[in-house]
């Protein structure tokens, strides 16, 4: 009883529901854990001398922003967030928006984000993102949109692990 | 030019590079920090009062062990690991493999794990996962062994993310 007979488009879509079930499941996490922790505490170090809560949550902003157009979903909302918390790193004393609205801008681009990955059709998926030349696509049909949604996912987990350091401890 | 017409196994071929890929990406950016990382670094707790280079080390040894008989292939080589690294939180007095032995585990059931993923068939990643009912898995055919190779590597990442601050600052 191990076996399950899939239509080609059903396990398209079964693929699909997958990545897009681990990205949902992995944004929830940051998005309760940004929630709950004070300003006080995002604006901590992670660690010592490592990045604060204030500079992860503008980096992953920024970088859920950019996921927009490299998609091909649409133009991105907050090209200012790149200087300061994608090219240069924590601490570098620019000037940057408060946590509240850092805190607004998270909630606007997975928004975004969300309604556009619903409003995907299945083939769309496998067609190449906006960073990779058709050339380079033919021979790497790898580099599609869905294993951006699925690389994306493996670097907001990481950047999870070392916010989880923010709350207090049980 | 942004099409690609793909067959139907070419489709199911291409999803399981993706997840496999993305394991062994992350596989190695793991076990780079373990070879890295001297034994007093992972002695050191990743944050102030947070888990240990050596409980981590444990934790996903135990984890990518438990994959094999959970991915169907085979036993597993040291369930001797669970009690202290996952049943237990860290520093509980408990008795554990040196450093050296914990290194060598980890090289051992990765070789493993990798060899039984060279070996299977690309259908058989589509097949459930042997900790889930024939009855569940037929109303929810994404608990198949990919969505566990997927899902591992997040789990992976998020304590990657962690063992990064076991490395001296830049």
């Amino acid at each position: 009883m191990n076996d399950v007979a899939l239509t080609p488009q059903a396990t398209k879509e079964l693929f699909i529901k997958m990545v897009v079930d681990a990205w949902n499941a992995s944004t929830n996490q940051v998005t309760k854990i940004f929630d709950d922790l004070t300003d006080d505490q995002l604006k901590a170090e992670a660690a010592p001398g490592r990045n604060t809560g204030v500079y992860l949550l503008g980096h992953l902003t920024a970088v859920t922003d950019r996921m927009l157009p490299l998609l091909g979903f649409g133009e991105r909302s907050y090209p200012q967030l790149d200087k300061p918390f994608l090219a240069t790193p924590d601490k570098s004393g620019l000037e940057i928006p408060s946590i509240q609205e850092l805190k607004q801008y998270w909630k606007e681009v997975n928004a975004k984000l969300s309604a556009a990955i619903a409003a995907t059709e299945p083939d769309e998926w496998f067609n190449k993102h906006t960073s990779v030349s058709a050339e380079d696509f033919a021979k790497e049909p790898n580099r599609n949109k869905l294993n951006v949604l699925m690389n994306r996912t493996n670097h907001q987990s990481t950047h999870y692990g070392q916010l989880i350091y923010l709350k207090p401890k049980n």
